[in-house]
């Protein structure tokens, strides 16, 4: 077993995206693989991990160093392109939670 | 599209765990179920919701209302044996991360 990502540090964030894709949704997925190229330039991001189900039911948490870091992310002109085809033709329904890393623990 | 759970309110807590099942958890599906039936009768749980791959990976994010509530979950006699036997019988690897809710939204 690889030992996985860094933990998050105390006071570091992370943002919980879950989501509900359409049964059909043209060019989300190449949109998709360009925001993690993206999101991966981005100062003050500290890792990502996605899931989905079959049915469309995802989930993806980004992990950030600042709430600046957040917002540089949400004001990124092609990010911000992206989550407005997103609202009109790729998801059902979509919620974002933003916490503050309290502490962070792994199997010994 | 059902409206889904309430959004956490700030202040509130999420606990993320991230897993990775081994490929033969005998006894894992039957006490996973009783942990949601358990865990739905804790004071201070707000909800939860699980995500998990084809390959064993997953995501379960609970949410509670306070420190308190988090700690009355991890005491319960019931949950430590079974993450007693999570450790020793089902998971390759886990890593927990506790984080205060900052602010939620959700797609209009």
């Amino acid at each position: 077993m690889p030992p996985g990502p860094d933990d998050p540090p105390q006071g570091s964030f992370a943002v919980i995206f879950i989501s509900k894709l359409k049964a059909e949704a043209p060019g989300y997925e190449q949109t998709a693989r360009r925001m993690v190229e993206l999101v991966e330039s981005m100062p003050g991001f500290l890792g990502l991990e996605s899931w989905r189900d079959a049915d469309g039911r995802g989930v993806t948490i980004s992990y950030w160093r600042d709430e600046n870091a957040i917002a540089g992310w949400r004001d990124h002109p092609e990010h911000a392109e992206a989550r407005r085809r997103g609202d009109e033709q790729w998801y059902d329904d979509w919620r974002i939670q933003v916490c503050r890393i309290e502490r962070a623990v792994r199997k010994s």
